[in-house]
C-alpha cells in the first residue's frame, strides 16, 4: 500500500458540474453514484472528462455510519 | 431525501476494533470493504455489532479522485 | 441512537445562497448562527428553504477547540 | 474576523477521556453536549481540564443537515 | 497553545478565485504552495487580499501520508 | 497530476505514537512539523518507520486560514 487512505471505489465518471472554484463529479460505481466536490483547478490539471475510469478516495475517519 | 449527504453505501458490520475513545469498524460492502472511524460511545449508544445491516455515510466535500 | 453523529443541534433555516455546486445555509440556533455548506443538489432534493427546521449535523473528528 | 472557521460554539469542558493518541473532549454548551476529538497531545499542550471555557469550532464545510 | 489543530503553516496570500458562496485562496510557503477553501463570506469578513500575511490551519485527522 | 489532492507537503517521519485504533505520524518537513493521524493498520499496512520519506496530503477543502 503506497498511501493512508483506505477506501479506494473504483468507478467511472459520469458527470461534471463546475462552479470557477469547485466542481461535482459525480462517479458511476458497481454500488451506486458517488459525489464528490473537488476544486475546478484539479478538473482542469487532471483533464478529468465523463467515461474516464477514477477511483473515489475517502478517508476512514470522514466515514459515519447508520442503521439499515 | 432527509438529509444532504449524498453518499450512503449499504453494507454488513464485519468487525469492531475499539481503543477507549475510537473505534474502527469495517464494513463489507459489495464494492469492497469500507472502514469507519467513531467514537467508542457511538458503538456502545447504538449497540453496533458484526453482522448488522448499514449505511456507510460520506460527505461529497470529503470524496477525492485519483485516475485509475 | 440510529447515527453514529453525536453532535445534532436543532435550527431554523434563515438563509439560503446557491452556486451551481454548492450552497452556504445559514441556520438560526439557541447558540447563535451556525453555517453550513451542502451540494445544491441537496438543497434541491430536500427541497430546502428559509423557515425550515432542520439539524445541524458534526462529525466529533470535525471539532476542534481553542480557549475562551 | 481573525479566523476563517465561522463556527465556533461557547461552552465548559465537562469530561475528558484519553487514549495515548486522542481524547474525546465533551463540552458544554447552551444547546446540549458537544463531543470534539482532539489529539492528546493538543490537551496536553493546552493544559485542558474540566471547567474550562471553551469555544468549539467546526469549519462550514463539514456541517450536515437533515431535517426535523 | 491556544487552539487544537497543530498544523499552522505561515506564508503570504497570492491570489483569491470567488463564486458567490466557495472562495479558493492560494497561499505562498517555504514548502510551496497550499490551497484553500473558504467561505466567501470569511473572505470578506477577514478583508482578505494578495500579499496579507496567514496561517493555513490544518487539523491532524485530515492528514493523509503516501510514500516518496 | 494523477490526484485530486493539491497540498502534497514532502517530508521525513521523526516520531510514530500508536493505539490499537489510530496512530500519530509526526513528519519533519522544511516548514515545521506536520501531525497526521491515520489509522494504525495504514501504518502497519504501509510498513511506516522513522526515518521514511512521505508526502502529506491536505485536501483544500480541509485547509482554514487565521491573519498572521
Amino acid at each position: 500500500m503506497e498511501q493512508s487512505i483506505p477506501n479506494q471505489l473504483p468507478g467511472t465518471i459520469k458527470s461534471i458540474t463546475s462552479d470557477k472554484v469547485l466542481s461535482e463529479v459525480i462517479v458511476e460505481t458497481s454500488i451506486g453514484e458517488i459525489a464528490s466536490i473537488i476544486t475546478t483547478r484539479s478538473v482542469q490539471e487532471m483533464n478529468l472528462k465523463p467515461g474516464d475510469k477514477v477511483f473515489a478516495l475517502v478517508k476512514a475517519t470522514n466515514v459515519s455510519l447508520r442503521r439499515a
